[in-house]
C-alpha cells in the first residue's frame, strides 16, 4: 500500500480501533456494542419461537433487521423518525442491507420455525455505521442462535450458521483507495463502496457509488481487494469476541 | 424505616446503585449516560443559537425534551414507534414531563434566545426510566448551558439555572412504601408515584396513581417523604458528577 | 377559607355552576352532557359484549376512554387532529388519565367479558376540561353498566362499580389556593393540580405541576384539601343526576 | 303529494322538526346548533383577518369547511379518524361539498382578505347530516360576516353574502319520492339525492345516486321539485333564526 | 344544437376523439387504455376468488375502484399522494364515484363470492378524467367477469352484468351547454356536471355543481339531455371495443 | 459467450427488445415511454426554474427522481402506497438510485438554479424495472435540459450533461452469467447485479447481491463485463431516440 498517512494516523489499508462488547444487553438473547473508532452501534438479537404468518408451516425460520440512529448520534441533531411519522429512505435501505447480509449466512431450514429480529441502533456516528452494524449484528445473531439451541428451540445437530459475515467501507480519496472511512474522509470520497464478505472470503454484497466522477474497473478492483482484506481482519475480531469454547455456532 | 429487605437486598428507603457518565457523547453539547440499577438512559443536550419562530424576538430561550426507548430495552421486544408511524401516549406523556421538569429550573430570560433540546433514550429498562431520564437530563442540560456560556451565546453574568432538579419513583408494595422501584417491584405496586424535586427540596411535579386500591392522605404523605429524601441523595450525585470547579452552572 | 372574591364572584373554595344532562345521547348506552361553568363536555359510554382479543378468556371486562376537543371549543381555532394525521401528546395524556380514573372504581371481574368505551368530547372549553370529563364520564359509565345488566350481559348479582369517582382542578393564584379554575385563572396559576377522588374520599390520582415557582409541602396539602372537598360536592351532584331508584349501580 | 304516511307520521313532502340555536358557542364568531329531527350538528364559523399565503394580495377572501362526526353520534361507535390517522373518503367528500355550497353565495371580493373556516361537527346522527350541516353553516357564516363588519375587517358597504343557501335530502322509497329522509328511510331508499338551493331558488349542487336500480328523468324531476320546495321552507327558518333587525347580512 | 364552434373545432354536442385499447395490460384479468382526446386513463380489473372478510358467507361478490393520477399527468407536477402520506379528498371522491357507478350495473349475487378491484390511473389529463375512467373501467370489468367465467369462478349461467355503464361531463360555458369538456373548457365552465348513464339510458349518478353562478331547472335539463346523448355514443364505442362474439358478458 | 438459449430465445449476452417512445407526454418538458421486453416505464422530466430553499443562492441546480409502480403492473395486485400511507423501503431505495445515477452525469453548476424532477412510473413490470427507469429517465432528462436551454433558463453555452447514462441488470442462473433478466429469470438468479454505466463506459453504480450462495471475484468480473457491454448497446439506442440534429445536449 501507499505511504500516505491519514488524518488519524492510520495507513490506507488499516481499520480504525474496533471493540466488540458482547452481551451488552441484560434482556436480549444476543447482543453486542460494537465500535469502529467513534462509531458506536448497539446490536441486539431478539429470538422468538415461531415465524410470521406468511412463513408458517414451511419448516423455515426468519431473520430480519432494523437500523436506526439516535437523534444526536451525529454532529448536529436530526429529528426523530418517530416524530416525523415516517421512516426515511436511507434508514429503509440500510435495514434491508443488514437483513440480506445476515440471511446470506443463515440456513433458515436449520433455524427451524424461529424468528430472530436484529436491532442496530447507532448511539454515536462517525462514518461506516452500516458496516459496523453488520459486523456487530453477526455477533448478536450467533449468540441468539446459541440461546435457541440451549432452549431446545433449535435442534441439537442443526447448524443454522453457514459462515460468519462482516462488512467494511472503502473509498477513493484524492485518487487513493482507503479502508474503513471515518466521517471526515467519507464526505471527501470520490467513490464510496461497502463490501459485505463472509468468513470464507466470498462476496455477499458489493455496493459501489460514484459520489464524484465515475470510476473505472481498475479502481473498482483496488477497492474490492482492500475491502476483502479488511473483512478478514474483522472476522478475526468477531471470532475472538465470541466464546471459542462454544464454537460460536458456525457450521464447519 | 422498616426492617423489610427487598429482592435486591435494599432497604425500603434506599436507592439502587446510581452511576452518571458525564460527557458520554462526543458530539452533544452536554450529555450523560445515567444508570439506576439496570435502567440505563443516554441523555444528550443539543444547544442551538436561536429559538423556534413563535418565540422569536421575545428575548427568551426554549428547553424541550424527547424520550424514547430502544426496541429491545425491555424484556421482550417492542415495535419501533418510527415503524408504527405514530408515537404512543406513554412516550408523549413522559417527554412532556421531562420538559416541564427541566423548564422549572431554567430562567428562560437568562438563557437568551437559545434552544436546548434534550434527548433521553432508554438503552436498557428496569423500572424508573422517566425518573432516571430527568435526573440525567439535568446533568446534560447543565453542561450544555456551560457550553453556551463558553461560546458567548449566553451572557457572562447570566445564570439560566435557578436550581438543580432530580426525580425518583416511590410506591406502596404489600402496604409498605418503597423508594426507587425496580421493574419487578413496579408491577406489584398498589400505588405508584413519581416525584420531581429541586435541589432546594421543593416540588416541581407530583404524580401519584392508584394502580390497585385508591390511597389515603397518610399513604400519600409517606410516599412524598420518601421521594423528597431520595431526590436529595440524587442531587448530591448530580453535583458530584458535574465538575465542581466550573460551579456546574447553578445560580446560588 | 379566605375572603378573596374571584373574577366570577366565587369564593376560593367554590365550584362553578355544575350541570349534568344525563342521557343526552339517543344512541349511547350511557351519556351525560356535563358543564363546569363555560366548559361543556359530551360524555358517551358505548357498551359492547366481548373484549379485545388480548383479554379474551380471562373472565374480565375492559374500560377505556378517549378525549378530544372540537376545533372551535377554544377561544381561537385549533386544527383537527384527524387533519393533522396524528394525536397530540396532551390528548393522549388526558385520554389515559380518564381511563385510569374510571378503571379505579370498576371491578373488571364483575363486569364480565364486556367492553365499555367512554368518549369525552369537549364542545366548549373554559378550563378544567379533563376534570369535567372524568366527572361526567362516571355518570355515563354507571348508566352503561345498568344497561348491560338489563340486557343480561352483566350478571344480576354482579356489582362492577366499586365506588363513584369525580375530579376537580385546584391551583395557587397570587399565593392563594383556589378550587375549580376557569381558563383565565388557569393561565395565571403558579401551581396547577388535578385530583381524582372516589366517593369514599380516597385518592385515585394526584397530578400537581409547578407552572411557575416550585411549591412546598404546605401548599401541596392546602391544594389536596380543597380538591377533596370539591370532589365530595361533585359526588353529590353525580348521585343526584343518576336515578336514585335504580341505585345508580354502585356497590355498597 | 301522495297520502302515504311515514314511520314518524310525516307527509312525503314534510320536513322533520327543524330547530336552529343561533349563537350556541361562546367563542366562535358565528355559530348554530341545528337539528333536523334526531340529527344534531354544531356549526361554528371562525373568522380570521388575512388569507392563506396562496391568496395573499389578490384582494379576495376565503371560505372553507370541515365536517366530522363524534364517534358515538351513530347507532354503533365508529373509531375516531384522529386515532386512525387518516380522514375517510366520506368525510372529505362532505367537507368539500359544504365548502362549495357556502362559497356559491359568497362574493369573495366583497369579503376582503379575510378567512372564514366553518366547522360542522355531528353530535348525533339520524340521516341528512350533510344537508343539516349546510343549512346550519349558513347561519354561522352570516353571523361571522356580521362580526367581521362590526370589527371593520369588512367594509361598511361590502355585501359578501349574495344570497342564502340551504340543503335537503330527497329520495325514492318504495317508488315514492320523499323529503328529508331519516336514517331508517335513507337505508331503504332506491335513489338518494341531495340538493343545495339558494334563497332565490337556484341550484348550487345536485347530487343524485342510484342506490338500487338506476332512475329515469321523471323520477329525477320529482325529486328536484321536492328538494326545491324543502329548501324554500329551510330558508324561512334560517331567516327567522337570524336577527331580522341586523338584516342578516344578505345582499338584497 | 347551436352553431358554436369550440376551440378544437367540435360542435357543442360532440365528443372528443375516443379510443379504447382493450387488453392493454399483460397481467390484469381485464384492462383498457382509454383516451378522451388528451385524457388517457389506464384501467385494469383484478379478479380474485373470494371476498373481504365482512362479506364472507353471504353468497355475494364485491366490486371496488381506486383512482389516481401520475404526478406529471397534468400541466404542472403534483406531489405524489404516497409521498404526502395521505390521499386527497378529490381522489377519494372520484374513487368512490367509480365504484358506485360500476356496482350499479353488477348483480353481486350472480358474481358469486369473487372480488374485482378496478384501478384507474390517469397517465395524462386534459379534463374529464373521472368520466373517462368510468367508461374505460366498464370495459375492463366486462373482460374480468368473462375471465372469471372461463376459469369457472362464475357459474356458466350467471349473468353478473345487468347493463353497461358510461359517463361524460357536460357544462355551461358562456351560457352554452357543451358536451365532454376539455381542460381549457372545464376551467371556464359556469356549471359543471358529470352524468353516469347505463346502456339502457337510465341515470346512475348525476352530479352538478355551480362553479360560478347558481343554475336553474332549464339549464339543468339541457345538460342532462346532452349527457344522456353523449353516454349513448360512448356505449356504442364500448360495445365495439368488447369482442362481439363473446357477447361482452352483458345480460340481455 | 455460451451457447445456452434462454426461455425467450435470447443469447446470454443479449438484451430484450428495447423501445423508447420519446416525447410520450403532452405536458412534461421531457418524457419517454421505455420498454425492456414486457417491462414498460413512463419517465417524465419536470423542469422548474428555481431550486429548493436549501440550495438557493449557491448557483447550482438540482436533479431528483421518484419511482413507483401501478398497483396492477405486476402479476398479482399490490396495494397502493398512497392507500397504505407510507412508501416502502424498495420504492425509496430505487428512487434514490435513479437520482444518484442521473446526478452523476449532470454538471449542476452548468444547470444553473433550476430543478428537474424525474418521475418513473412502472406501467407494466417484467423484471429490470429500475434499470429501464434509469435508461429512459436519461432520455427525458436530456429533453428537459434542451427545453430549459430553449426557454433561456439555461445559458446558451452551458453544457449540463457531462455524459449519457444507462443501466442494466445481470445475474447468474444455473452458474451462467446472463444479461437483462426477465422476471422469470430474476427469481431464479443466484446472484443479481445492477450496473449503471456512462456513455464513456465508466461505472456510476455497481450493486451486486448474493440471493443464493455468496459469489467470488471471477463471477463478479464476468457480470461486470456483461453489464458494461449491455449498457453500451443501450447508449446507442438512447442516442438514436434523441434527435441527432439537436446533439442531445451532451457535452463533448
Amino acid at each position: 500500500m501507499s505511504s500516505i498517512v491519514r488524518a488519524d494516523g492510520r495507513a490506507t489499508d488499516q481499520l480504525r480501533e474496533i471493540t466488540i462488547e458482547r452481551g451488552w444487553s441484560a434482556h436480549a438473547e444476543g447482543s453486542a456494542l460494537i465500535s469502529f473508532g467513534g462509531t458506536k452501534v448497539l446490536c441486539t438479537a431478539s429470538f422468538t419461537n415461531g415465524v410470521p404468518r406468511w412463513l408458517t408451516g414451511k419448516g423455515k425460520g426468519w431473520v430480519t433487521a432494523e437500523y436506526a440512529m439516535l437523534p444526536r448520534a451525529t454532529n448536529s441533531r436530526n429529528d426523530r423518525e418517530s416524530v416525523k411519522g415516517r421512516i426515511g429512505g436511507r434508514t429503509h435501505e440500510i435495514s434491508r442491507l443488514i437483513g440480506r447480509a445476515l440471511r446470506a449466512v443463515v440456513d433458515t431450514k436449520a433455524l427451524g420455525e424461529n424468528t430472530i429480529v436484529i436491532d442496530c441502533d447507532v448511539l454515536q456516528a462517525d462514518g461506516g455505521t452500516r458496516t459496523a452494524a453488520i459486523t456487530g449484528a453477526y455477533v448478536a445473531l450467533a449468540d441468539a442462535i446459541e440461546w435457541g439451541r440451549e432452549k431446545k428451540f433449535i435442534g441439537k445437530n442443526s447448524k443454522p450458521l453457514l459462515d460468519s459475515v462482516a462488512a467494511v467501507s472503502v473509498g477513493i480519496i484524492d485518487g487513493e483507495p482507503m479502508l474503513d472511512l471515518a466521517y471526515v474522509e467519507d464526505v471527501r470520497a470520490e467513490t464510496d463502496m461497502n463490501v459485505v464478505v463472509t468468513g470464507r472470503g466470498l462476496f455477499v454484497e458489493v455496493q459501489g457509488t460514484a459520489e464524484g466522477a465515475p470510476f473505472d474497473k481498475r479502481e473498482l478492483d483496488a477497492l474490492l481487494d482492500l475491502g476483502v482484506a479488511g473483512c478478514a481482519d474483522l472476522k478475526d475480531l468477531q471470532l475472538k469476541a465470541l466464546d471459542p469454547s462454544t464454537g460460536s455456532g458456525i457450521q464447519r
